[in-house]
């Protein structure tokens, strides 16, 4: 057996059994191991933003990590973008990438690259395995690193390492460590902040403070305390829909974001950080908070952020029988008619989101109606892309479906950015995968548009135009999708559009809904 | 004023005049100067791998740098896999790459990266812009060292660098030294090695010794004295066709490599380095060359190869008049008919190909025949990826019809490597540019099953066939194509493709062919 079979048999030991990949010539031992363990699902990618993005929202459905196989230098650094995403959501991850034979290293022979250099700045953790024998320490620390506290780890394999003899190994399972004690100081003084401000204090939920049962204590505090509810900017996922505690999402415009947050004083954080604006404008700041608001951090990334949620819950004397406020029934359900509109669609999608979907939302501007409808809407999960890199809607939505086969995947992409990993269609027809894309074609950069007026700019000229329009040619996302082997149909009324939606959502496989608006 | 200004006023002034682009919202102010300037054509790709190697095309073409306009990290990383093809082909690039204003880093908004560290694996200079005050001199900075010796530099814009007031500028030409004098003890020691081992004596040409005329003094010592002239494995660029001296390239398969090189004694690098195993592989050698072959460098990247090159024919005593070998008629000038094969394809491309044509080849198994036909071709250039990243055929073809808008561009194209950067495509239309793509659709990793059979698998089982084939569903490229707004057909005979390449031929503007093999 050599070093690439013990790789496979520590990831399988541990359950890691999906491998997005997007292999090379110098991964080819690794891919005859895996081509040894049927009980491992491989996933090809046609690019590797399709690979990294998929095991994030494979990751974000299951809080375990995929494998990814990536070839060298080059084929990591196409990944780098969605190991952004990835890294910001908190995702666990392990990217196996392939490197040239150590001793090849010294020739620099084409693809030679500082991989080490390149995986850093998106990995929480990075090791070159050294070789045959280090495989299975090296894998099982990766896993570790994964988990403890869930982040992107990154192992590098070199071929000789892949080829190299090694001893038959059993690997057992990873023991993991316990999640970090509560920090009863921080419920103390959390609770106290809460009794003496009401009605002024905030508390942003994420991670696993984001799921039904952990939002259901956050709202019980909520309702007895008059605390107010907020998710992220951007949301790594949240559960979300009828009967849930719904947290107000912080709008991504500044002005917005500092006027919903202009009487908190203080302001609780459960699993994330304190809100900062997403980009900086001369004369506007960078905190969202006032500068006078109070930030405490009840429990951080990597803590039990349920039993932290209970354990203030206790500290105030709320009682678990306590009633959280929750959205019952639309406030207008009223179906849309005549010309798409953005709004139309977040409406239509809203109102008939199947029981149990997930929704992968990378439609930026056009769909900034739909998480507050989503309230209302079945009970579901939501996704957005966490870090701004473009481009992680498809895979996302791709890996969500490999992680839960019955569930249905709703992607709101934007035409620009489903642009930048349009070949994550080509997977979904690939593995027949539950997905329905709808596309909000405007055939812009909307919220480039928007910026440039941020910055003063209301006149555009050729030159910007030609840098923030999609027009000339318009993009076809039906042939697109038809192209890669997904069935898709154009709608520019609401009634088609909501035929079309009946459609896809009553029957099994990827479908495209170019959405022109 | 500003600092975005005062970037686009001195890239002018040293004729950057073409900025491929993908901005976003910290780059709204250089758009907004660009939009200014009217001189400077913006060429927006929709993903960043575009972008970068659209600039190396256009770098190859023009022996200068274009400007790229890339948005933060993610938009660096999207970039990177053809700016490491760029690096390997010496190839002078001056990517901008937006980053938050400088005050804002520490609140790590959601798109903070480590910049820095994600450019320098793929750079050969980088530089962060310390403010208004210093664009002028670090854009004069990056221009240089984009072009002695020719490589690629990245220059980090703080929004707050772009966006704050700068000394009205009036930036002249930046003044390059001159390139290092001879290294006449190379040439003596080279000329002696070649009288010393007739006939067992190689020479290597690349860059600037793989023009033309370079090619001919080449040819011409060729000829006096027996020497083997060679192009790398992957050649940047090359000057090829009838009249033209017609360099052996050094093939990819290791044992063909060192077969070829078995009888040289004495191997003459001028601009390359030694070739070496594109991959190690268990018991093969790394290096191609024996082990006692003596290898001199005649001159190196940034050395006047073409300068070297006369000074060793001098020194050798070969006349200027001397007559050089080149190829003159096909050997079989046949046309090929029936079922299509990638050998019939190559055939007819180069029997076909128009005077002045660029070839931009990233065919990788499907057009290995043609280096060798296109000999016989009319005179062309001859450029493939450099690093062994995949996707730089489609971009490296647009960036070469942008510099060479009089030339016919034709993309030999791999299908798997095609989809890496398929966005490459819109681009095209969007710019009406004059390029034909060939798509060689075999629907598998071709190569990879290859390398499955070097490193001894012979039978390859599901897992691996899922890795390696494109098939299930099969790309269909003419919808891929028509969804970007280039026209396309699809051939499966010989007779079929020739009609569709002479129609694209006779014909402006892009066209794809699918040639199902």
């Amino acid at each position: 057996m050599n070093g690439a079979d013990v790789l496979c048999d520590v990831l399988l030991a541990n359950d890691v059994t999906v491998c997005f990949a997007n292999p090379g010539t110098s991964e080819m031992h690794f891919v005859a191991a895996l081509d040894r363990k049927p009980e491992m699902r491989c996933v090809l990618g046609l690019f590797e933003g399709v690979v990294t993005g998929a095991a994030d929202g494979y990751a974000r459905m299951t809080d375990r990590p995929a494998a990814t196989l990536l070839h060298t230098g080059p084929g990591l650094a196409n990944g780098l973008a969605n190991m952004h995403n990835a890294r910001r959501a908190f995702s666990p991850m392990i990217n196996i990438v392939g490197d040239h034979a150590s001793y090849h290293l010294p020739l620099d022979a084409p693809l030679t690259s500082d991989i080490e250099g390149l995986a850093a700045p998106m990995s929480n953790w990075v090791r070159r395995i050294a070789g045959p024998e280090d495989v299975q320490p090296a894998t099982e620390a990766a896993f570790r690193a994964s988990l403890t506290p869930p982040g992107v780890t990154t192992l590098i394999l070199p071929a000789d390492a892949a080829w190299g003899d090694a001893a038959p190994a059993s690997p057992g399972k990873v023991v993991l460590p316990p999640p970090p004690a509560l920090d009863r100081d921080a419920v103390r003084t959390t609770a106290a902040a809460i009794r003496a401000a009401p009605g002024r204090v905030g508390m942003i939920v994420r991670g696993r403070a984001a799921r039904a049962d952990a939002l259901e204590i956050a709202g019980q505090i909520s309702t007895a305390f008059d605390v107010r509810l907020f998710g992220e900017v951007l949301i790594a996922r949240m559960q979300r829909g009828r009967g849930r505690v719904a947290p107000t999402r912080i709008p991504y415009p500044i002005d917005a974001a500092t006027a919903l947050l202009s009487d908190i004083d203080v302001l609780v954080l459960v699993g994330g950080k304190e809100p900062v604006a997403f980009f900086a404008y001369p004369g506007k700041p960078g905190r969202l908070v006032r500068d006078d608001c109070q930030v405490l951090t009840l429990a951080a990334h990597g803590d039990d952020l349920h039993a932290a949620l209970e354990a203030l819950r206790d500290e105030l004397g709320v009682k678990p029988s306590q009633q959280a406020d929750f959205a019952t029934a639309f406030p207008d359900d009223a179906a849309p008619s005549g010309g798409l509109t953005d709004d139309a669609i977040a409406l239509s999608i809203a109102r008939k989101l199947p029981d149990n979907a997930i929704v992968c939302d990378e439609a930026v501007t056009s769909a900034r109606r739909f998480f507050a409808l989503s309230a209302f809407a079945a009970p579901h999960d939501y996704m957005m892309g966490t870090g701004g890199s473009i481009g992680g809607g498809i895979p996302m939505a791709t890996g969500a479906a490999i992680a839960c086969p019955d569930r249905k995947v709703i992607n709101l992409e934007a035409d620009g950015s489903g642009m930048y990993t349009v070949q994550g269609l080509w997977t979904q027809a690939r593995e027949n995968l539950d997905v329905v894309t709808i596309v909000f074609s405007n055939r812009t950069y909307a919220i480039l548009h928007g910026e440039m007026k941020n910055v003063g700019v209301n006149a555009i000229g050729e030159n910007a135009r030609r840098m923030l329009d999609l027009d000339h040619p318009a993009l076809d996302w039906v042939s697109l999708a038809k192209g890669m082997g997904v069935e898709a149909a154009r709608a520019d009324t609401c009634e088609r559009f909501d035929a079309l939606l009946d459609s896809a959502l009553s029957r099994r496989g990827p479908f495209l809904i170019e959405a022109v608006i």
